[in-house]
């Protein structure tokens, strides 16, 4: 008989504009939503412990978490690298220290994310046969199902055989975190035709054909928000442009409608009539609901989550470090690495 | 005393979604707005003629304008290089032989892109001291103003020294043509402090410090619609991705808009209340008010439109033209090229 697993998260409390409160809140929410979370709530514990019991810690639900003091929080104005130096006290790294030391399973962060990356590259470092560890970021897209787009900031300057391995880290966390069957992978290109596209591209494409993944081909911009594709891999470079780009595009259309709607009495009551509707609107397009972007291909889960996180994001961000655990997402991408890219060297990069 | 110059556009009659009707309408409307304006219709004439009686071309316009015959026109599926030899007759390519011949100062097409690039690179020919044409995209940001985004297709496996021309050839026209003072010239980049980057941005970055523009650093994918510069300077990789994506991204928002107004009776009382407002903020996003991209760096002028164009865009984009002839745009980019890049040596390129 199996003996049910506990997975154990080490979860920043003390990173982003929220913290700790918000990030106490959606660590709350995932304890009570999924008995088979142990949490390390890491920061300052002279203001952790008050505000546990005034959000309401208590019995069972406390009974699996522990407070884990670290002094310090990386601010948005450090150096990425400060964990290495000025900052091994800071929550982050604390946070990352446990999964090294085995005593924990994955960590979330909702803080710098330079930080959070060189944490989980650095502190607990690369799967075997990873070259480069993947941002990846989960976008809603019009059918209202999501898009993994990988990499979306870890790397710049990537060569052929990264993107492809981007493309199949996105394919195992879709197929096993999200839930897609045989999802469908494609590389991103500045054509659909095969052959269009840029050196890179055309070369990731070519090595992607030989892997066992539902490889569709090439991917454009606007497969992004169409559902054509599950999976679409790019340099992190173009990736980090377009989840940018697409993030201010958003953000000022919304405010340019609502602005639109305080214009006149006529639009302001046009706004009140159709709230509801558009809040439903908005709440698929929700990043919350999706929490945060995992690093793929660090020996241990690194989730990291937007810098404004509510409650519920952080939920969201527990719930697919706790999801990647139990699905072994990091087993399948060394078993497909092993399987489906034998010719792979190891290479150090920078 | 100056004798007032007209400037003679070819206008690909054929090309476009609402070919030929949408094509006249603007250009009637052009040759209606700009009295040294001189139109070369180039298309079916069996088509044309009537249809120009039609829309009411007489007197003083039609004195203004000449019908070219063309037999063919590139098909949506045909190849972009089919304009070299199958499609030698084709609308597209007969009016960029008038300009190869001094028959025209420039085109504007609104067919097939790949052929209109192909016929502005390969019939009218680049401008000494470019390296490679780039195509422009002019994209209205937040502020309600127009971004410059350069090159979003027409290089892909650009070198830096690439880059540094096409945000030199885009701060031209943002200053000639759209009236911009002193426009702010970025380079995209995953991060906004100097030394973030690939390793072909960060070199471009270094080339544009020593150019006499107003180089303001990176952009990331936000600044493209936060009005933060004049305009972004970028692979063509790249800036298709970004274009392909935000279309996308603004036309999925606007629908899924459109359907949320549908819901019930109130959501669609409240849809009727704010309507006028709503066109009034879709109308300042709207591509048509710029009417085309420019494809710069040719021996000529080369506007090339949206596919979907409407007789507004297209008079937009027989403006564009008009007014590049105007500030002389390509005198301007010799200059520039000239003074500027001394050290650059023209190479062939693909």
């Amino acid at each position: 008989m199996d003996v049910p697993s506990v997975y154990h998260i080490a979860l920043d409390a003390m990173g982003g504009d929220h913290a700790p409160r918000a990030i106490l809140e959606g660590a709350l929410a995932a304890l009570e939503a999924h008995s088979d979370l142990y949490l390390h709530l890491v920061g300052d514990e002279a203001r952790l412990r008050p505000l546990m019991g005034q959000l309401g810690f208590k019995g069972e639900l406390l009974s699996r978490c522990a407070v884990v003091h670290a002094a310090t929080v990386v601010e948005m104005d450090d150096k990425a690298t400060s964990i290495l130096k000025e900052k091994k006290d800071s929550s982050i790294r604390v946070a990352a220290q446990m999964v090294r030391e085995g005593r924990a399973d994955g960590i979330v962060s909702m803080g710098h994310t330079g930080a959070a990356m060189v944490a989980s590259k650095m502190v607990i470092g690369t799967l075997p046969g990873v070259d480069r560890p993947a941002l990846a970021t989960i976008l809603p897209n019009m059918k209202g199902r999501p898009t993994v787009l990988v990499d979306v900031g870890a790397n710049v300057d990537c060569r052929p055989e990264h993107i492809a391995q981007f493309a199949m880290m996105g394919a195992i966390y879709a197929g096993e975190v999200l839930g897609i069957e045989r999802p469908r992978v494609g590389v991103l290109s500045v054509g659909e035709e095969e052959g269009k596209g840029s050196a890179t591209s055309k070369e990731a494409a070519q090595a992607l054909k030989d892997m066992e993944i539902n490889f569709t081909g090439n991917a454009e911009g606007r497969d992004i928000w169409n559902g054509k594709f599950d999976v679409i891999a790019c340099d992190g470079f173009v990736g980090n442009a377009l989840l940018k780009s697409a993030e201010a595009l958003a953000e000022g259309l919304m405010m340019g409608l609502r602005d639109t709607f305080y214009e006149n009495i006529f639009t302001k009551l046009g706004g009140l009539l159709t709230k509801p509707a558009l809040k439903r609107f908005a709440k698929r397009l929700d990043y919350a609901e999706y929490g945060g972007a995992p690093l793929l291909g660090v020996k241990g889960i690194s989730i990291i989550g937007h810098g404004r996180s509510n409650g519920r994001a952080v939920h969201s961000a527990i719930r697919a470090a706790l999801m990647a655990c139990e699905h072994r997402v990091n087993d399948h991408i060394q078993e497909s690495l092993g399987r489906l890219l034998p010719q792979t060297e190891t290479r150090e990069t920078t």
